[in-house]
């Protein structure tokens, strides 16, 4: 089975599927609240009100794969940005694939710290959460409707990979 | 001066202001993600698109205030609701007033805990971000756009209080 190998998750890296949210120097920052704040500020584009769909925060409660972690299924959501930024502080891994039909080739693992959300664009393939050492909490900003918006894709074996980490 | 006490943060107490954001018993809870996952699904009631703003998701880095705490400004957004969610794991402290004019009378001081956010209904006066201990990251989530959306009071010395934990 072909090996993954996991990269760094940076803002350029990931630009092509999404945004890192994270309190970088490269955001626009703005010092707030009398001086004791600084806000980096819009750090995702968010888009979650398609046909009328409300914006939603949820929490999701995740369990680590067991180790090698196989990447099975990949999915996506044609109509909604999705993000997840980590509550437990822990590093967490994400695989994500390119709009489009599923190419297998395309798929890019990424290493995210416990200081970096992510927030994948209307469309961009993604796998599940992938917690790593302990369940994880992860606060979730997506679209809250009863319509089917998400796509889920069957790799074939031969497809299959591992993450090397 | 006044001492305002500071009471346990609980969904019940807050519901006159906004939204406790936790992954409790209470909350709508869904197996996902081939039983990996428990989605704690739609912890609040986001408002944040008046007037064609779009949704966005910021980072707040606040710094403790001196103690004791003394409350001297509130704020409030007419036209959004505001979220914030505990990034660094650490407590802080939550001061809110009922909707309409301000009524220091009205005030209630809440120990939120590292695990529990807030989301402030339109309207509702609040205080800035109180982190406590240490500099504290905060996950906000809220109208962007560039119309005024903040109404703020300075409370007179009579007014003012200080936050007894």
């Amino acid at each position: 089975m072909r090996k993954l190998k996991v990269e760094p998750l940076t803002r350029e890296a990931f630009a092509p599927f999404g945004d890192v949210i994270e309190a970088s120097d490269d955001a626009e920052k703005h010092t707030i609240n009398y001086g004791n704040t600084t806000r980096f500020h819009d750090l995702a584009t968010i888009n979650v009100t398609a046909d009328g769909a409300k914006a939603g925060i949820s929490i999701f409660r995740s369990a680590p794969l067991p180790m090698p972690i196989m990447i099975e299924v990949m999915e996506y959501h044609p109509k909604s940005s999705q993000a997840f930024v980590p509550l437990s502080a822990r590093s967490y891994l994400v695989v994500v694939a390119p709009k489009g039909p599923f190419e297998a080739r395309g798929m890019r693992a990424f290493l995210a710290s416990g200081d970096q959300g992510v927030n994948y664009h209307a469309g961009t393939w993604h796998h599940f959460s992938l917690a790593l050492e302990d369940i994880s909490d992860f606060l979730v900003i997506d679209r809250i409707a009863d319509d089917d918006n998400c796509v889920e894709y069957h790799l074939k074996a031969s497809e299959q990979v591992t993450l090397e980490i």
